[in-house]
């Protein structure tokens, strides 16, 4: 099996490295869409025809299944590409959420995020469909931020994490969703900020245990990741690196 | 005389506002590339082909002059423009150095942006053909993202004011070259982090007497600046309104 996955940027590697985790006999095709990152500031229309394009240049790829890690696009796009599209495609979303719900014990849910994210309300949307649940969404810029810059003042890392995650521990959550690609790099930080009795959620590995359960025909032989990008190979590379836990080593530029 | 501006989003509109005060009669026709911001993440050649298809939409619009409100595409991109272009094309850059360098008293020079122009060298590339002239560069990405997010925690916004300027006091900086459209929102914040001895230099009045000093025809008639965007007019407004320290009208958008 060969599974296509696409970012915006280089985020979309958390879900990647959950992916290989799951998956270790796959084959994988990346594509950061770094020319036109962040998503988050798109429209749902223009993310539509972006990940439209995304997911035939990765059908030319050949590949057995998609996976949106981006929460943004998965928020506009999923629908339609279902739609259109015949190959299994699965979003960062549904996965996070059905694995939070998995747990009898989850009454009152915290979901973190961007700002596109949180306007969305596509997480606010599924869960208020759900009886007797209690959700919060907190939108965390400057922490994505942070995480994003490798930014090393751990004083203000930490007064960013107060600063976020204590409205949501006030709420007495039981659940957190960590709703965004980066949140996965500062895992520990997060459960210390809300304490040890929050289940957190890692949308990345509940997605790539959704690929597995598509049961895909196994692999003939093993190759390299293929990375391409929409600009900046050598950025994605540096930057990389930290999001997949290992040195990325060919990256091609796709116009 | 009409003058087109452009940038990557709302933060030129600190540039578009000098302009409107520093040429009151004139007409303007303003480009937010939304669907493309940031151009900090993309290379020069992307964003040398952005912006010659803006300067093509702002002469379709009959402008008597351009002005690249952003750094990084002036940094990118100016050159070319002037070569291909016979309209006159300010960029935010060279006014900025000017200014600070018509001090005598300039002989420590800091700049403040984004990591995009600190990488690009523009500055100190620049400022190294100045003999006995000292200058020091800090990328600032969180404060310009507490600005962008209108962040109000208001501790977390002096610690990282602190993180970023005091290296630069410490250096003894006499001059303070705000190379990011969005620092005159904390202009004040900025002066206060230096000190008071310290020249700020802010680039978009800097650029505007530049454009006044072109000395071109005057206006007919005037009329109410255009908004144009390359995606989602309403958060645009919604966001420009700080930028531009009043409320916008109408925006237009562009595919």
């Amino acid at each position: 099996m060969k599974i296509g996955i696409f970012d915006s940027g280089v985020g979309g590697l958390t879900v990647l490295k959950a992916l290989t985790q799951t998956l270790p006999e796959a084959n994988f095709v990346y594509f950061g869409d770094t020319a036109r990152f962040p998503y988050g500031t798109k429209s749902p229309e223009t993310l539509i025809k972006h990940s439209i394009e995304i997911v035939l240049f990765l059908l030319e790829k050949n590949v057995d299944a998609i996976v949106i890690a981006c929460n943004t696009a998965t928020s506009a796009a999923l629908p339609v590409l279902q739609k259109h599209f015949s190959i299994p495609i699965i979003g960062i979303i549904e996965p996070a959420i059905e694995q939070a719900l998995s747990s009898p014990n989850a009454r009152c849910i915290g979901i973190i995020g961007t700002n596109a994210l949180v306007r969305s309300q596509v997480y606010q949307q599924r869960l208020s469909q759900i009886p007797q649940l209690v959700y919060w969404t907190k939108a965390c810029p400057l922490l994505i931020a942070a995480i994003e810059e490798n930014f090393d003042n751990t004083s203000i890392k930490q007064a960013l994490l107060d600063h976020y995650l204590k409205p949501l521990k006030q709420k007495k959550i039981d659940t957190l969703i960590l709703a965004c690609t980066h949140f996965p790099l500062i895992k520990e930080e997060i459960q210390n900020a809300v304490g040890s009795n929050v289940r957190l959620i890692d949308p990345s590995y509940a997605c790539a245990e959704k690929v597995k359960n598509l049961s895909l025909s196994p692999t003939d032989k093993k190759t390299p990741i293929e990375f391409y990008v929409s600009d900046d190979p050598k950025r994605f590379k540096q930057a990389g690196k930290a999001f997949l836990g290992i040195p990325i080593q060919k990256v091609q530029i796709i116009h």
